[in-house]
């Protein structure tokens, strides 16, 4: 995994943030900031009425030049409940066919007068280079296989509504970690909050310097991650286990056995979910392989919070828009969300 | 034509109806009711300024896995003149591509806070397999051979306009009606609401055991139904003709005589028209193969009401959204227009 | 370049017009008062919070049957700022798909209550003919090689903000002039409002009868035009410089050398902004081909006016659809600003 260049002093990103695009660039404060706001964005969301005119007035524009349906419309709900208008754009409808650069792509949206740029693409970085040519806020939805920050805020908030302080809590990775904008947006965060990370992962998915059975330390970008030999080992006590979905496209290029052996070896079933804590939640941020790397019973059984997480994805991303959108910008990041309703 | 079972019973859709997806499904007394409210509802879409706050802060969301932008646009128009935020899904845009399940799908858009999901599948009874699993109203869009309730609502609502009551009024469908989620729908709609239907289709559509000029009985699912020799027949004293889309792929199977044949045989023109009453009304579902099933000059003719099918469409699809997703959820398919306005 | 026949007339646009289709529609007043709503609609654009009941309970289609990120999306934001509901319809996503005839797609779109049809479509004259079966109002978005009036409009308008009345101004239009429907649209604009027109272009790209270094008469259906000799030539002295996009179709069938032949012949650099006067404006209606029609530096140089066109784009276009769609059709063309706000 390599590590990333955090370019926030290159980008120019000031302690007022502008922006949303690696977890890595929010202190511990901020994430609770944004924690607490979605607390009470959950509570509007789940009214039988569900709109507040709180960013009214203002243009949200998604850019998916990926497909993503599930994050796509839960940006879209949130802005909407928010009384923001949304705009979709996909890369295969937009002039990016035409063989215009994303710079001008970018220039062009921005000045239309939109306040968010919602950006998805396959591309690790994409998103800061948007940022750096845009005074509208941007949003990451999703960079290559750099970050996917407002999933593992929806992670941390999930968790952090049944447990609390996440302080000293045991969490599980399990699957395609190597390659997972979720699991290195994740792994950061959760360490923020002062939780345990483990991780378990086939070999061939690790780089040649990890070691399983080890501890990893500073220079890896990753230090304090336990490398475990097994997912047995990793789920051992644990607070909670996520499973991350296994990209089809990593067996087709030999690093990996046949579906079945995968399961066996690696995929979080009851069986493992037994070695958990009792009270361990199972997550996962979708869209699950079923069968794959979770079994359809604990994927859908007692333990199992992945539909909390979807709920969860629109209240925080009503944070995320509010904070970085919110009429007069200086409220940013210290709005209250009680001027919300 | 098979019989289809109501999975209502199976489904668990109560007395305060959830979902609306078979117009079997409906009692008389609902359709009327239906029919009323959409009364109000053509009222306030015809208005100068169009825009009622019933369905404020409601979110309702399209999910096609089959292009049909006058059904899309139709409900999406409905959606907005409530005052409702609508999210468009496309099942070409959708995670469906990435290999989740349609139940994972149903369950993701659900937990983002939806009040209704509009769905349009290609598979006859996807939309049974939906509700069951979500706690959003279900509307059926159309779903493969089977229904197409909304479509048959407004067909209803647009002859109801014209003769009132519908009872004793004779009405001829013609054309595809095997394959016809619409013809269907519509023959059960009618003999609802007391109308005496004849239908009339080349043999090779119809199903071995029913004969041209017989009347079907109950175990067919369509009791009371006359099977006409020819459109002459069918049309001959009708107070309602109908024409049915010809589909393409019929006559790639090797079921149809050429287009022109077909025209000739069975279609909908002038000289068929003179046949039925003086007062008779053209309707059509759209989109129409003009010179194929129905001929220019009825189409576009003094006696077609295919244009006010469309514009009625939009009020008898915000009479159902309205009824089952207005706040108060008691007060479904009891609410009166009035409150809308 | 053929001459077009003006169909106002033969479809019927009269005094209070109904539709945007092409700018030799309009008077040199009409396009001074929709400059002059422009301007109240670019303040109302450019607020912290963007939004007027101007258009509430209005219904804006955008049907677009070619690709247009930037056109569709300045139109939405356009109608949405002004509190409109606008409902995206694409070619590929269409019953077009299924053999229905346009004339039909429109009466169906129409019946849906619709107040205006924003069209952009790959055949010239597609929006007359929509025109004159809807009611709603039409504008033109961009129709083959022939028209993009609200392009036209904003480019007006962008020139007059910076350099007030255009009479006596000179304006240099470089490169394929002969398929742009943006140039054939801007020579007509700048000279109804008194500039004086210059293009340069290939050879191979004018039609046989125009010879470089004459001045068309009123015959060729662009009378007043000069035809430079050279880029340099068409430049020299000139107060707004416009490089329009060449497209890679010329190429391919022959008409054009070397894309970087291209670039050093008819392109727009640095050394020819310097021919033109010291504060002159560089323009292009994007998507901009860097380092073919346009070196990057100027692209993104002090005199380039890009994307202050874009933003103008928005308030033209809300000048548009406010003139056309506001309640109480009397008010059209009519209508001031203030009552916006």
């Amino acid at each position: 995994m390599t590590t990333t260049v955090t370019p926030s002093t290159e980008s120019g990103i000031a302690s007022t943030r502008k922006n949303l695009i690696d977890i890595d660039d929010l202190t511990r404060e901020e994430i609770l900031e944004i924690l607490d706001s979605a607390e009470g964005m959950l509570e509007i969301a789940s009214r039988d009425v569900r709109k507040t005119p709180a960013l009214r007035g203002k243009t949200i524009i998604t850019m998916f030049f990926e497909n993503s349906t599930r994050t796509r419309v839960s940006f879209e709900q949130a802005g909407k409940i928010l009384g923001a208008d949304v705009i979709n754009v996909t890369a295969s409808a937009s002039s990016v066919s035409k063989g215009e650069s994303l710079l001008n792509t970018v220039k062009t949206l921005q000045a239309m007068q939109v306040d968010a740029l919602v950006v998805r693409h396959p591309h690790s970085g994409a998103p800061y280079f948007i940022a750096k040519h845009a005074d509208a806020a941007v949003v990451n939805a999703g960079d290559g296989t750099h970050a996917h920050p407002t999933q593992s805020l929806l992670d941390l908030f999930t968790v952090h509504q049944h447990v609390g302080d996440l302080a000293g809590k045991k969490v599980a990775l399990a699957g395609d970690i190597l390659y997972s904008r979720v699991a290195r947006s994740d792994i950061h965060a959760f360490q923020k909050l002062g939780a345990e990370v483990s991780i378990a992962c086939p070999n061939t998915l690790l780089p040649n310097e990890w070691k399983p059975g080890t501890r990893l330390d500073e220079s890896s970008g990753f230090g304090g991650v336990n490398i475990a030999k097994s997912v047995d080992e990793a789920v051992d006590g644990a607070d909670v286990v996520m499973a991350l979905r296994i990209q089809k496209e990593r067996q087709d290029a030999g690093h990996l056995p046949s579906m079945r052996e995968y399961s066996d070896r690696w995929g979080i079933n009851s069986k493992r979910m037994a070695l958990a804590n009792s009270d361990a939640l199972l997550m996962h941020p979708g869209p699950m392989n079923e069968g794959v790397e979770i079994s359809t019973d604990v994927a859908h059984g007692a333990q199992s919070v992945v539909e909390e997480q979807v709920m969860n994805g629109v209240a925080v991303r009503m944070a995320v828009l509010y904070t970085l959108c919110a009429p007069g910008r200086s409220s940013r990041l210290n709005g209250s969300s009680d001027e919300v309703a």
